[in-house]
């Protein structure tokens, strides 16, 4: 069989990938007058739009306002009752526009940016080759960058047989079609305590399993036991210092074996162990870097020994996070763009062109009852970095706002105060509704704001964020 | 009839007025090691505590919560219904403790401060005397400081025969026992519309009387815009440009007149139209001062001429908002303790003992729904101020956090960049849920954050604080 010979475009940047965080660099690009290609495989969007932050979200909105419902008395009666869970199952659909793209194509268009659908991969030094569904071939070359924006995968466990228990991975998890009847969820993370969350309160009964001894391990330790304490509330079966050592279907039924000998029936089975980069099947061989590796960057997101290659997002494993991405893919396309045109490039800390952020100023936000948000370090980091720091801790049920939001409020914030410099290196919020609340302390860490300015930030009364107070009176009186 | 000789007593310092600003000034003097006396005539705990943050915010939160469920498929069956107002009411009694003060008491007593129940003027310099409730008097002399805090009240018009009336001010109407059938509020600022939207959805049929052209005028003007729209859509009548000119019950019945030439009948009527200091009775002429008016004082919260005497909170008219007042509290107190001390004294702008928040950099979040929120200047307020400045807009129903908070989610925000500095001069927040958002504007407008830095502060996916991206996109791309 003959190959028709593959055509050749040329532009100033090609982008390998069209999820949010390639669309970003493409839309800096394009913005700075470079014409830009962009090739993806699946769909315009990319995780984050179909099997990711936004179907998760939407699946979760409804369980935390009605969690925030059931704590207030004049409200409480009303919402007893289970969720309509076909509405909420119909609201996430909308929110994935039923899994088609073509809304973000006609955004991605808007900005003059040409699309190719099919697999990309690199064929030599600033040069892509797309297989389209067709098999046709297109070459790729790029006169400045090329930017790898392919994200990443769930990473499973190499247990035998795993892959005809057809498990489900974030994908399955943020994308079902129903409650199964009984759910396990193997992991402790983000995606872990998530979906753990969504579904025990669509109606599955939920039985999580966690290697380590607790929940959210990279957040502080007590982000990890509210969520815990509160899932197992819900009704969920939480399982920490366990490990999966098999697991096989009986008719249809998962079966799941446990090193400490449990058995585990369910009719579903959600591996949230991790994530591995799409760097597999992306050519890297053909300029000399390893297949399936992080790609290793600097703070331009470029990647180390190749001018034009740039590597933003989950691909370079700074922090696997859609809005940290998107961060990067804004300093890439700038970076780019500033190279391309020979303009001053300011990859100073903090410079338009250095995504410093990345270094311990990342925030994150658990869409758990209750929620969990973060920026910067934990204690036990910033003492492994070295910083002389003290932590400081409140009782967020102690803040009016706190409790006026909701009866029986539980929560808890924790300060981290270097002492040297008197500014924040991290701040925590476990507590109903704070998932707002964590980008005042952003603005902190990254500006580096001195603890003796913030006593003049006042914060209104009576809201939760009066946690700044109580926070700034715990490290002074200390 | 003889009067009994007035006790002496001397401290170093004698606070007027125990509500919130007078605990803080209390709290810091005393740990400060400085003796306290603290003087109050009705309860402990202050106009805050009992008729106004706390129990609007109770009767509000409810209300706040069931419009969120409103918004979400899963959720909106079941809270069609009214909200159960008797319990709202209860969990409100609860947040007020019954109108008994003696948990703020116990806080006080715990500060080692001494309470003298009793109504306090000044008689000279240094000098309080209480009479207290069976009329006995003791004098108390203050080695170093007396700090009025005596707080506000409801101002009321000079209509003939409103006495007659009974009409509501802020403090009938966060502490009404029932939900009247007709409720007529005068005004168009924070109280008014606070109450306004509570007891519309408490189940009275509210109208609104604004003698202005709008809502909550002190904001940029799509505040009170959207706040007017929903509480349109909720069923209360708002009558911009009206004043009322005459007032009477008849058989119980209120009878208003307008100057439009309406008549409207109502089961109460609240004045919610501005305040007054509460400086007439307390003495202010036996030192020079004049009674009734605002207190006149430096950053330090000192009273102009009088270096023994400060006014904190809303005395001094500078913001008049229990958190602006607490924090005056703190530095005012950390003001006497130092110059009583002989200790250093920092009047600096953002130095320890300097207010300096007060000035431009006041937040405030107006519990309606939907929210509104701002901290620093408005537009009008900035270009009048002489700053250059740019204002931008975003429409917050374009943020993916804000869209999936609930459906048809419609708010605004707006930021004011200074274009010498390129640092935040205000902002405003108008929607669902944007209460907490404000203290992260709070935090860059006080450190004087540079827009370069907050490209470098990410929000976090999918939370309505993206709103910052799209706010610093607006001002790059403007």
């Amino acid at each position: 069989m003959t190959q028709s010979p593959a055509q050749t475009d040329t532009y100033d940047v090609v982008v390998l990938g069209a999820g949010p965080v390639g669309e970003n660099v493409a839309d800096r690009t394009r913005a700075a007058g470079l014409s830009t290609a962009v090739v993806e495989s699946e769909l315009v969007g990319g995780e984050c739009s179909y099997w990711a932050c936004m179907p998760s979200k939407a699946l979760l909105r409804p369980v935390l306002a009605r969690a925030d419902a059931r704590r207030l008395p004049g409200l409480s009666r009303a919402v007893q009752d289970a969720l309509d869970v076909e509405a909420v199952l119909a609201r996430r659909d909308g929110f994935t526009s039923d899994w088609k793209d073509d809304g973000q194509v006609d955004w991605l268009r808007s900005t003059g940016a040409d699309l190719y659908r099919g697999r990309g991969r690199l064929t030599g030094e600033r040069t892509v080759t797309v297989t389209g569904p067709d098999g046709q071939r297109q070459v790729l070359t790029a006169r400045h960058a090329v930017a790898v924006c392919t994200g990443s995968r769930a990473s499973l466990p190499g247990l035998p047989g795993l892959a005809d228990v057809k498990p489900w991975t974030s994908r399955e998890a943020t994308s079902a079609k129903a409650a199964p009847g009984r759910l396990v969820v193997v992991g402790g993370g983000v995606v872990a305590t998530e979906m753990a969350t969504a579904w025990q309160a669509l109606g599955s009964r939920v039985t999580v399993l966690v290697r380590g001894d607790g929940l959210l391990s990279r957040m502080e330790p007590f982000a990890g036991e509210l969520v815990a304490e509160a899932l197992t509330r819900a009704g969920a079966d939480i399982r920490t210092g366990t490990s999966v050592t098999s697991v096989h279907r009986e008719d249809g039924t998962v079966v799941v074996g446990t090193d400490g000998g449990d058995r585990i029936e369910a009719d579903e089975i959600l591996f949230a162990t991790g994530r591995a980069p799409r760097t597999d099947d992306i050519g890297l061989e053909t300029i000399g870097l390893e297949p399936g590796a992080w790609l290793d960057v600097d703070d331009s997101l470029r990647v180390s020994g190749h001018d034009w290659l740039y590597g933003v997002g989950d691909v370079n494993g700074r922090a696997l996070l859609t809005h940290q991405g998107k961060y990067q893919a804004r300093i890439a396309g700038a970076a780019i763009a500033a190279r391309a045109s020979g303009g001053a490039v300011d990859t100073e800390a903090w410079g338009a062109h250095a995504a410093t952020a990345d270094h311990a100023t990342v925030p994150q936000v658990v869409f758990t009852d209750p929620e969990a948000a973060s920026v910067g370090l934990t204690l036990a980091e910033a003492e492994r970095a070295g910083h002389r720091v003290r932590a400081v801790d409140v009782d967020l049920g102690s803040i009016a706002g706190a409790a006026l939001y909701g009866d029986g409020y539980t929560g808890r914030a924790r300060m981290i105060v270097d002492l040297e410099d008197e500014i924040l290196r991290g701040l925590t919020l476990v507590g109903p509704g704070v998932g707002e609340l964590v980008h005042a302390a952003t603005v902190a860490v990254a500006a580096r704001v001195p603890v003796a300015r913030l006593w003049h930030v006042v914060p209104s009364y009576p809201t939760i964020s009066e946690v700044w107070l109580r926070l700034l009176e715990a490290y002074r009186d200390a």
